[in-house]
């Protein structure tokens, strides 16, 4: 996945749409595939852990962000960085909890959901942009980081916002956060 | 699908690589679920109809693009506007009989196949990117054009380029192509 140094910026931008109508036809086809809402929640979540182990090294090539030092900062990498870099917003992000391994990323606009109005009828528990939490989950563990990533919101299901939460599950260990490969 | 005149243009544009990734895991994710090529080949091209379907309205929407009088303007607005405002590549155009119902869609660079090295071992007859062969398709459709779109070549079968192929198979009817609601 490594990129020659010469390619311009703007090749790799590309119009969302394409995306966002795909990854919609995707749900709608797993619905017709899955009865129940769990299963394409977990489908979701796995397709996204395999983006998301991909797409770390991509990020960490071009994004050019240096070692992190707690959670807390690599969390707002997500929020600023990650989330700017491919879907174009900056999530708010919160932390919950005092021993500070809990946070939320707090999504205002969300550009996965710009044409879907409602969840589809009977799927009330459905995930529908579960797809981010897998890939969050998967690019973590590439830097050797395991976390918990789940809907707590979900303007979908009525809520005021849209809010992903993420636990982390191990102690920090400074020697891998970040880039694998810092010199 | 509507759109407030006063977005900025470049809330459209997001980086492709998460699109490329995740489409590259629904790819994997069929072949798991799918042991016939055939039958991966079948749900890409009907995902992709669905998101043609869509797609076309947000095209015609944004490209202002003016009625069509012939296959090969419609060909050719395909490759130099469609492909490149969603996949920022411009395929040449090749006519292929006298006729002139018949086209191919060129491609030397395909951003769908940028991380894809060979097709997976045993999968020989897969189309990998047949989602855009259903998106045009489908695209067509909801401007009452009827074609087949299949892929004639392809780089990662080890053809020198790829090459997707239109056949129309109705007479045009020039009420109906380009904008569906043009004054």
């Amino acid at each position: 996945m490594s990129r020659p140094a010469h390619r311009k910026p703007g090749y790799h931008k590309t119009n969302k749409d394409l995306f966002v109508l795909t990854y919609g036809a995707l749900v709608a086809q797993l619905c017709k595939d899955y009865e129940k809402d769990e299963d394409v929640n977990k489908y979701l979540d796995e397709m996204g852990y395999g983006v998301g182990t991909r797409l770390v090294e991509d990020f960490l090539a071009r994004s050019c962000v240096r070692r992190c030092h707690s959670y807390s900062e690599i969390v707002n990498i997500i929020a600023q960085v990650a989330f700017k870099m491919y879907l174009g917003i900056t999530p708010n992000v919160t932390c919950n909890n005092s021993s500070r391994n809990e946070f939320s990323l707090i999504l205002d606009k969300n550009p996965l959901v710009e044409f879907v109005e409602e969840l589809p009828t009977g799927r009330s528990s459905l995930c529908y942009c579960n797809l981010l939490c897998g890939i969050i989950r998967g690019a973590l563990e590439m830097v050797h980081l395991a976390a918990d990533v789940t809907f707590l919101q979900d303007r979908l299901k009525g809520d005021s916002v849209t809010e992903i939460g993420i636990k982390f599950l191990k102690k920090l260990d400074k020697k891998n956060i970040g880039r694998k490969n810092e010199k």
